[in-house]
């Protein structure tokens, strides 16, 4: 059994903790917090403030590292690292490689392995990106995010006054995602690629105009993307925006000799973005434990784990089954 | 430079080294082959026989074994492996546990490094249907065929009296393909996942409808399946049915919560299958000799390869530009 830790328990800890209840050779042995570890209820497995991680870093094969944020993140890799193997979700794609180079520094100092930037974007986007490339060196790649919940959009909203909540789905546009995959020639804007659709509960008495106004023209966020906005009652909202879907599609198109194309679409339609998150996590911690148990050390990313390593079956059964 | 061997060149050696020219880090040294040498015109490569190989073992990193059949390939590893690091493509499902161990024997016996059973099926599939696995572990996994042209189903067809030419056409059920990816509940059999289109060409005078009988109720290859008959000329054949188009779909549909559903789907349209899995093999012949380079030895599949070995990109580039 591969003993687990999840360090931080917000969405992504808490699918982190599904997927590892659905993984038959991994347990969860800790959740780590910085909260009052008494106020935290888990599935089962026992809870210990982060303060006290030293305690445990004989009983633990890898650590999930789970923070919020990308700030979160900068501060548990390196910090954990000193007492554990861990896998993370850093995703501020500019800083990776000053990050990639403070956690690998960190981890070989004490001889652990870490493995940065996993998830489904960065990670398995990240990996058919790469896929792509390598079998269709003459061509492009594309890619398309949603239907999804953007965070960061529905929080823009919520700041205008007159919103009492608000929902935004980033939706990639249909006829753009065909005419790549045909290979038609198709200008990839901003415009063309993406749509916004808002889901917006106002307070009583609010401006609809006004805010739909500022919803559309709002700069970065709306104003170069076609954007619809529907008035909801707070009811709505909570029975039909309540999860966290998301998804996307990334598209490598190359030519195999001249006017021979093909075509290689990799898409993801996630019920729950954190769960889905969560599950690629546990799965690269899997790998994780099993280089670092053969002497690895230092840090990594997706692209130098083998698929052996991520799945839970044996190597014959692999070859004898899924070639 | 990675210095890269052919061994055979049919439609699968021939779309290798459409893909080595492709890429800048590989050359081409050489083409192997059991006919007379000068009968072969290469895009420039010197040929040799294949009994000429020990000639060649210190001047080529890969060899990429590109027999036409299984037959072919279960010959060629082991032989080649005695003078190369190899790539192949041996595809017969049912032996591959067999012909692994015979081949990574013979190269851990001269200390050479060698990877079967590459291509896109098995090949990509095989790493995807391992990596949906991975990442959704309570769910279950779909592979749809086509549309492509199946070999062994247009030479069924030629050996029916009265045909003068055939060309068959596998093509996934789309609707059955919808229901699998929207997790709706569909029965999954032979007829209900996928059909056959077949294009005939009738020898003058034939008798049509014996023919069309005796394809839509042929035992094994037909009779399963919707299919449809359509007769056509030897210049329509020769004009709309002379590449060898392929692809598929696999599907991992898996549930990260109790009622919450994650899709992952992989799809390939491929306008030449020989030139496709030629430019896997390609790349795959890269890994192998970075990884033969690093001192490994015996044989792998694609479940041992990591994505920074199949890529031509520096790994730091691959970090700061395809997380």
């Amino acid at each position: 059994m591969i003993r687990v830790a999840i360090n931080g328990y917000g969405n992504l800890g808490r699918g982190a903790e599904q997927a590892i209840s659905k993984n038959d050779d991994m347990e969860l042995v800790v959740v780590f917090t910085r909260r009052d570890p008494g106020s935290i209820a888990t599935q089962g497995a026992p809870v210990a403030h982060v303060d006290d991680m030293s305690n445990w870093a004989d009983k633990v094969d890898v650590c999930l590292n789970c923070g919020g944020s990308a700030t979160d993140l900068a501060e548990q890799g390196p910090a954990t690292v000193a007492f554990f193997n861990t896998v993370d979700s850093y995703d501020t794609h500019a800083k990776i490689p000053d990050y990639f180079a403070s956690v690998d520094a960190a981890a070989k100092e004490v001889g652990h392995l870490a493995l940065i930037s996993t998830g489904w974007d960065p990670g398995l986007f990240s990996m058919l990106r790469v896929l792509g490339e390598a079998v269709l060196p003459d061509g492009a790649t594309t890619t398309f995010w949603g239907p999804g919940v953007s965070q960061g959009h529905s929080d823009a909203i919520r700041r205008i006054p007159g919103v009492a909540d608000a929902r935004q789905y980033t939706l990639p546009v249909r006829e753009t995602v065909d005419a790549v995959k045909a290979g038609d020639d198709v200008e990839l804007t901003t415009r063309s690629m993406h749509r916004r659709d808002c889901y917006v509960v106002a307070e009583d008495g609010a401006d609809l105009a006004f805010i739909e106004k500022e919803i559309v023209e709002m700069p970065n966020y709306f104003a170069d993307y076609d954007t619809t906005v529907t008035f909801i009652s707070a009811e709505e909202m909570a029975a039909k925006h309540a999860g966290i879907p998301h998804g996307g599609t990334v598209i490598r198109r190359g030519e195999t000799s001249r006017g021979v194309a093909a075509n290689v679409a990799f898409e993801l339609g996630l019920g729950s973005n954190p769960e889905f998150t969560g599950s690629v996590v546990a799965a690269t911690g899997r790998a994780v434990a099993k280089m670092a148990a053969r002497g690895e050390t230092g840090a990594r990313t997706v692209f130098d784990v083998t698929l052996a390593d991520l799945s839970a079956k044996d190597p014959a059964d692999l070859r004898a089954s899924y070639l």
